[in-house]
């Protein structure tokens, strides 16, 4: 989940000579990560790329991101940003995704290496974030899939959840479905589309895109309408919830594994 | 991979009593798996179901299947048999399913059981299997699929790859992509549908349907048929690797992750 407000994974690394700053698009399965903020002797999404990132071009890298992803939640277009020391021709972004894929797979894959402009900030030049969340409603699993869907077995109301996206368009403090912020920053934002999509099979695919995201904003938005689907909540509550800003009044957080940050807008 | 004429798993559990006959539906990720067939200190995917049938059940079973993949091959239509000594208002065939989908989370899914006639047997009364196999043909490898597809990075020629489809079908003696069966039985069978689709992404599925296969076929095929795509061979090559029985004219085997069994007729 993105928290718009909090400082980068850590210090730019004290690196000598001028510094050329490489922008990645980056998918990755995060079931097998802590999240992606680097954290010490914890498994996680931007610990492996840095050490791996290190081993290609031969100095400490700090990466930052457009969203920073919890334990289990998933991205296909995760943008990070690093600097490096190397420049023009020594430095070669084919070569580095190459090489970064040969080491981070199969649970990392780098999409795209392009050098940006100086200016370039993965966090704070983005201007949106699509979440995806996917739902298997259905009574059978799936063994392919089960590691990216939430399964529920007992059917939902679809048509009741779609009705209960509409409040959630527009600016709002969306604190009912937040983790306070520790700085006690901000929890307005501004969501510029929600809609449920029926994509066949029993995949109930939420997608969400908002100017940024609190902490855990889409997984307990998507608890809530869920509660909806299955009646214990009406799509007329939600709009009272949002003005409640009380996380008591909104449902339970979503599991991880369903949630998958899409695009980074620029 | 379907072995046609070999025995089943093992010996009908000798169980007392009047003996009814089940059927299953079973989607599994082959790729924790030493292949279909129980084998003592291994694990298979028939050791595991029948281990949680006979917790769920109480009474050992033995599972006879349709098409016996081998290690990593996953499978979304297989459908096995076995013997159970509950009957009619004893057996509860929705129960038994929830309840193995419980213990076989998240690898297995049994996707129906049905009560089947006596004279039903998951192996011999199969008319047809059908198989498909997913080639990512793209640069950039994929975090979610990357257990399910063969990653090829340089572009394959798809329309020589199915131009070199053609030859597949009818009966043919497929000795030149098949394992040679430790009994000395027939490698003649009967190709109904062999064909590549284009799904997008740089996905390339390849589905073949026949009676029956004999072992490593469909692999055998699909990493000749690639070396059309890469132009180690020609599409007019394939009639005469079919006409020779000869394996070594035939390309190397496809890994197994690609490969599914994806639906059993009866």
């Amino acid at each position: 989940m993105t928290l718009f407000d909090e400082p980068p994974d850590a210090d730019t690394a004290a690196l000598s000579g001028p510094l050329y700053r490489v922008r990645m698009v980056v998918a990755y399965d995060g079931g097998p990560f802590r999240g992606f903020a680097a954290q010490p002797n914890v498994k996680t999404v931007a610990g492996v790329m840095a050490e791996a990132t290190r081993k290609v071009l031969g100095h400490p890298v700090t990466f930052t991101c457009a969203g920073r992803t919890d334990a289990g939640v998933h991205a296909w277009g995760q943008v990070v940003h690093f600097d490096t020391t190397r420049s023009g021709d020594d430095f070669d972004a084919t070569g580095l995704r190459r090489s970064l894929n040969k080491l981070l797979h199969p649970h990392i894959v780098v999409r795209s290496v392009d050098v940006a402009p100086e200016s370039f900030d993965a966090r704070h030049s983005a201007v949106g974030r699509r979440y995806r969340y996917t739902v298997l409603n259905r009574d059978v699993p799936d063994p392919f899939m089960g590691r990216y869907v939430w399964h529920i077995e007992d059917a939902l109301d679809l048509p009741s959840m779609k009705l209960a996206c509409d409040p959630l368009f527009g600016e709002h403090d969306f604190s009912a479905f937040c983790r306070r912020p520790p700085d006690g920053g901000s929890t307005v934002r501004r969501v510029t589309n929600a809609e449920w999509i029926d994509t066949g099979d029993g995949f109930l695919r939420f997608e969400i895109a908002a100017n940024a995201f609190c902490h855990q904003m889409v997984r307990s938005i998507v608890g809530t309408l869920v509660e909806v689907g299955s009646g214990r909540k009406r799509a007329g509550d939600i709009a009272g919830i949002i003005r409640s800003g009380d996380r008591q009044q909104a449902g339970q957080l979503a599991p991880p594994q369903g949630l998958s940050l899409w695009q980074v807008l620029y």
